[in-house]
């Protein structure tokens, strides 16, 4: 049995007991992240052209899952699910609603209560479902999806250990590839190449900002070149199979002066902090303010958020932020990113991915002391 | 003034004909393809976190066109947009739908004709615009985008032009550094890492399938060795400042077969007609005709279109299949890409981007004869 199979298994388990909780008929997740958490497969241009909608119909008894797809992606969808069969439409002719719609009706799930993603579904596709089956009850379970995927499961954190251990590293390498003189781009492009050489899918946001650059968040890079004294920031934001890779690094060209050398061991300080309290029970609240505090008491600006789950999104629950208090289960990934920006002169962020274990943390990633280009 | 104001200006000034055509008070796009055409912005994690809504304002009047985005990019939005300011809002805090129609109530358009897009907006945010403005009528305004779109501007086509001509040099360098042995994602590291220098954003969907995966469409990169004989089938989908490339090519490892060849010529044949077809007037099923026609009559498989509109989406108007019968117009960028498939086996794609003229057309790249990979 092949690892993508224990996946799946494992989270359509996960799906059911969700459903027979809810008291719901069937979900149909239709947005990329359920979709390839439920089914294993991402049709390649679901993203690109928005019309080509995908779908899993998961009937609560567990039988005869399928997916839906446009036909001329059905044979590489058929390579990556694991649910029962594969159903295709025909571009321009059917619609993909219909054919959801048909198969729901040919279940005998016409008027069943059908979990839906309101936050996903378009309004005109939702009428166009609601208009297909008018007796059917369309519940909106966007959040039980959520708080379904917030407990990895072994091969999930597997995924995503694999990734993020090869975007720390490949940071470091391509830091220590560049130097003064050298361009953003430069630098964008060595990532790039080795994040596809690791094995990862897509870069789906790389951040490489240098000098003022450094301040604004989420910043392309871009051919401006690195000077000596500049602070370059890195977020390597990408997938490999589905799940994400999130880890920033804050690196200076040449030596650091004074100031930069205590904004960032401050960074770290609060840093370690907010791992060491890191384990099931914790409050995601109290860890955002140990972050707030320590950096508004030295007078710099805090960032909204210090952290985030990850997964099959790149943000997703739990939020660590001042307003979410939810205490911390075993089996969560979060990535923890303190960052200070100081807008018109420097950013600085280190960012680590963790996997809360039984008793603590475990870091999949570590920072360690300022990354170092040549000047 | 910078090329980009020029841009957004001229675009400007069709959206608002559009507007008083249609009777509207205001237009709010939203999603990533019309915002970017409207705004020249393009808020870096709105498609990644799709939370974080990003919206333009702009009313009939053309006064004071607003951008409204997550506050931690508004640095970055206003460094790219041209619209007359940039409203932030603060996640977790403020739902971006009620920052939109505070300013919407704000500027006396509670009670107004406002465009809306249903097949971007989720349900969920319609419901919720719609009870923050109960009295405003919301009007699916999708298909005057799609429409607006059509006749690209002369720096628009000057964008596509440069991007698309470099995803064609691209393949041809990339395609002559590898040989048998290496395997497809070396060839898509190749091409990412230069499409990058080049000046693209991102690689949105990259194709590289040898031998029977290049009978699937739209596969990803993996580790398939190339071995003699393997046809090889490149796209080079991506972005560059918003606009799309879209350029395929085949390759054959060593030298091609009697009936590689034999497909492969009657494929160049069948995209010279098409070309040789287009002009104002000329009507897209009939294009698609002689795509179709030919391919059956030679006991192929042929696919259910052979062309799109290509610009802020990779498939736009016009779509160049049977269904659609639309007179092509001065000013269309259009992808023309005759392909065929033997599953199991291999399949063959070219496709270039060309611009309607004002009578025929203008290959923006050209495709020659199969390339060839070393044995």
């Amino acid at each position: 049995m092949s690892e993508e199979v224990v996946v799946v298994d494992e989270i359509l388990v996960k799906v059911r007991e969700a459903m027979a909780e809810q008291g719901l008929d069937a979900m149909v997740p239709m947005s990329p992240e359920n979709l390839a958490y439920a089914s294993g497969a991402a049709p390649p241009s679901q993203k690109t052209v928005r019309s080509r909608l995908a779908a899993a119909i998961l009937p609560a008894d567990g039988r005869d899952t399928e997916i839906v797809t446009v036909r001329l992606e059905a044979p590489l969808v058929s390579s990556q699910s694991r649910l029962d069969r594969v159903t295709s439409y025909e571009e321009f002719v059917e619609h993909p609603i219909d054919v959801i719609a048909a198969s729901l009706r040919s279940r005998g799930l016409a008027d069943a209560r059908i979990g839906i993603e309101t936050t996903y579904l378009t309004h005109a596709d939702h009428e166009r479902l609601r208009s297909a089956l008018p007796r059917a009850e369309l519940r909106a379970v966007d959040e039980h999806w959520e708080r379904l995927r917030r407990i990895k499961t072994p091969s999930e954190i597997e995924r995503i250990r694999h990734i993020g251990r090869a975007a720390q590293r490949i940071t470091e390498e391509c830091v220590a590839l560049v130097s003064a003189g050298s361009t953003e781009r430069e630098l964008g492009n060595l990532i790039t190449e080795r994040y596809h050489r690791a094995g990862g899918d897509a870069l789906t946001m790389l951040v490489v900002a240098s000098g003022e650059r450094s301040a604004h968040l989420n910043g392309p890079p871009t051919d401006r070149v690195l000077a000596p004294g500049d602070i370059v920031r890195t977020d390597v934001i990408g997938t490999a199979g589905h799940y994400y890779s999130d880890v920033a690094r804050t690196a200076v060209v040449g030596e650091p002066n004074a100031e930069q050398r205590r904004i960032y061991d401050l960074l770290l300080d609060v840093h370690h902090r907010c791992l060491e309290a890191l384990r099931p029970g914790a409050i995601s609240s109290d860890v955002h303010a140990i972050y707030h505090d320590a950096i508004t008491a030295a007078g710099l600006p805090a960032y909204h958020f210090v952290g985030h789950g990850l997964g099959v999104t790149l943000h997703e629950g739990p939020f660590v932020n001042a307003l979410t208090s939810v205490p911390l289960e075993e089996g969560m990934v979060l990535c923890i990113e303190p960052l200070t920006s100081l807008e018109g002169r420097f950013g600085m962020q280190i960012e680590d991915e963790v996997l809360i274990t039984a008793d603590g943390c475990e870091l999949l990633t570590e920072a360690g002391e300022i990354l170092r280009i040549g000047a």
